[in-house]
């Protein structure tokens, strides 16, 4: 048994490749988001390249996206101010000197499967290389969709419900927790920055989302292998083979596979945007599959919204309480000590007893 | 003349008897309900008997309310824990060990004259011979309904309404109120834990009210008896008889007698839960006379909510004011008195100049 | 390149008339408004003459505006407590002795111009001959009308506003906004208690706006004198006249003339009453005219509220970071200047940097 304090200070890391939005959504237009705290304004440039400024004028702190486009540079809605690409200011009204330290901060940004990435402490670390895997979402060998969602809660609680499916038992019957999840051992290992949870249930009757997904009669072997990446992003192995085909052994092909693939960006303490998309190794050209998946995950998501915004809003009726652990939070501590290590490293305050 | 300043620290004691329900709201289902600043969640067991438990799982602290009933214990809606009725954790997800500190506050809970009574504090001076005394609510001799108001200001606003009745005159003109409340006097008494105020009018005219009540024509006498047991609870005993037939002196044979009976748990320090009930004891099995006074008195009191509402506001809007007070006052004055000394005995700031 | 840095501790002297209401909103009725965060409660008395007072009962704090008046006086919808113009009470329920030192502030108050004026300082000093003139709303040689708009920011951004109509090219492109507005020079003078900015475009095109009033095609001489009266008044006197008339010089006689006349009161930190009008001294009698121009110059203020109010919103997402001043500021420095020595002078926190 153990007890987690919640840190007071900053509760994310900047020196991390946040999602900030899926790649549909930049176009040829300002974008307001508020990540970690800092509105940016967000926007794709002539030859499509991503840009993301800081969402406040120099002048007035007039947001920039209160703006418009002009060509790859912004202009500010309210003095006419132009910034571009990089954040600096290029034109000023009524005056020919433009005071060279008249700029808005630009924010190195990647897009990398089908996210849009940008890194909001020291640029210099902004290694491209850094981005989270989560290849599942543009390989050809894996078909799928997702959504974005908003959430009234630290991200970080979104990271606890992932890194313990237990509470798919509780929370998610009728579709895919049955009994199983919550009776079946697994296991928790861990590198200096990846934390990995391994479960398999043997021989056992499918939950019906997975049932309908194989679409063959009988006993399953499912597994459940959920890989966290610090701060944010979970990528989790999931599926189901007929029970004795070989699945945990390595051979899969009789059985169907999917990755429900997260990353749970901060908006402030205490709200956050939850990027989600589930991709399957099946029925790969199924377009109404990936709809139905996708509509279909979504109704299983929402049960957890409704507990994990009722969450936040305990620890705020019950300030001074802690959260204890169980067993099953193994995998969520592990997260949570990643994420302290972060922390610590960019000299925020680390709570006392972090599950230890 | 007198001045009140208000508390700082916590304005309600916690070694009270508080009204949590209506004996009819709680059922074999999950009730949340928040009553000085502690959520509750409130249910029955099979046998009937009712529970009060914090409303936070020990684990992480999602309302327990969001789960279910399981027998007479209480599922949590995440990952599945089991509370029983004394709050001791029964179950956990995926281990056979419960550690022995698992467990939820469970409150002393008892149910009297319709209402369920819960007590916060020290559970060993939760003597249920200390519930107020709201008889007439389940006396055979008495008939009568009431109702929950929910209203945003501090449940001593609502006291301070009831100790001093002049407000009938501008508040309530036209039912209740008449000049004859405003220039009537009154006596107060007290003894440790108790006040009282006793106000007759001999001889006026009645208001519509009372005039339909009592069905006679004529003058009458007119009394209000204001029954004030600390922190919340007054019992005000009213009613006219035809003028001269005794009344004053005991005889009420030939009038009509009403209790209101009130009792205002606070839910935050701005915030509060108002039981109330109307008994009479004429017309006794006349359900529709019921009904009728239980609306006709709801009206009424929907005038004092948007007084006491906005009261609370133009406390926030006019910080560092104080509360002076009239002759009127007197009661409340008192009520307020008892009040302190259980916030004084339970170590909470007391205001320097309460009323003396 | 100058930086202001906001006071922390007022951001409105008292020492001022300030605009309250419309004369037309005085009645024969109780109406609540708050400026400079003190509630007020006004109403006519019975010979028309205007009246503010405290709008919080001395007894019980509850909003006078939430009883009647009383001939002139006002009583309290409590408990009946009477308060006549000057604020002293008069009536107390149930006691003969008027405690002497019962009552509510009431303010100096004066009609002028159309606006109904209120004096929160020190009543020693409300000289009526300190009313900021706007004698254009009420002269015969002008005609006019105008609004009363709430905004949801500090005043001081609508001054900064309305000193810089540089923001007009790009706020209010296609109305009155055109490239020459942002191109023109112009001129800053002030004295103790006014600072003015004359900007002259001579020989320029006008915008549709200005196009329509004059009625003739052709070029024009365009001209914007803004006349700021601290700590809230900004008199702006606008027009065109065919180029080369003579405007420039003194011969306005082939133009046409307007004044924007704007006064902006506090109501908290946050958060201001904007009353405004434009007059004209050409088709005096046209009264489709004033309903048009009102109704222009209203859809032409929504742009600047949009503005405002996210500039607010952008102030408080960003903490600590401050405003940077152009050029064209020049006029809005001199404004924050003039409104921080009366800040000082009451005492109040002024900026130590305040666009110097």
């Amino acid at each position: 048994m153990q007890k987690t304090t919640f840190s007071r200070e900053q509760s994310f890391p900047l020196n991390a490749w946040y999602a900030v939005a899926w790649d549909v959504e930049l176009k040829r237009a300002l974008l307001p988001r508020t990540i970690c705290s800092r509105p940016l304004v967000l926007y794709r440039k002539a030859d499509g390249t991503a840009v993301a400024l800081e969402d406040a004028c120099w002048h007035r702190l007039l947001p920039l996206s209160k703006g418009w486009l002009n060509g790859d540079d912004v202009t500010c809605g309210y003095h006419g101010l132009v910034f571009n690409a990089d954040g600096r200011c290029v034109f000023m009204p009524s005056q020919e000197t433009i005071n060279p330290s008249a700029c808005v901060r630009s924010y190195p940004i990647v897009e990398k499967h089908r996210f849009v990435w940008v890194w909001l402490g020291d640029p210099a670390l902004a290694d491209p290389a850094k981005v989270p895997d989560l290849h599942w979402n543009d390989d050809p060998e894996w078909a799928g969709d997702g959504q974005l969602i908003y959430l009234k809660c630290d991200y970080r609680l979104v990271v606890d419900n992932l890194m313990d499916l237990t509470h798919e038992t509780f929370v998610h019957a009728g579709s895919i927790g049955n009994q199983a999840v919550a009776e079946a051992p697994f296991d928790v290992t861990h590198t200096e920055n990846h934390a990995t949870v391994t479960r398999w249930m043997l021989n056992i009757d499918p939950p019906p989302f997975w049932a309908a997904q194989l679409g063959k009669p009988g006993k399953v072997d499912r597994w459940q292998i959920i890989h966290f990446e610090p701060p944010c992003t979970i990528a989790i192995d999931v599926g189901v083979a007929p029970a004795g085909t070989g699945a945990p052994e390595g051979n899969r092909s009789q059985g169907v596979n999917g990755f429900v693939l997260n990353t749970i960006t901060p908006e402030t303490e205490t709200s956050c945007h939850y990027f989600w998309a589930f991709c399957r190794n099946y029925r790969l050209k199924d377009q109404r599959a990936t709809t139905e998946l996708r509509e279909g995950v979504a109704r299983i998501f929402q049960q957890d919204e409704d507990v994990l915004e009722a969450q936040q809003r305990a620890m705020v009726a019950n300030p001074g309480r802690e959260f204890y652990n169980l067993n099953i939070d193994a995998g969520a501590i592990w997260a949570r000590r990643l994420i302290d290590n972060m922390l610590a490293e960019e000299g925020y305050l680390v709570p006392a007893a972090a599950g230890d």
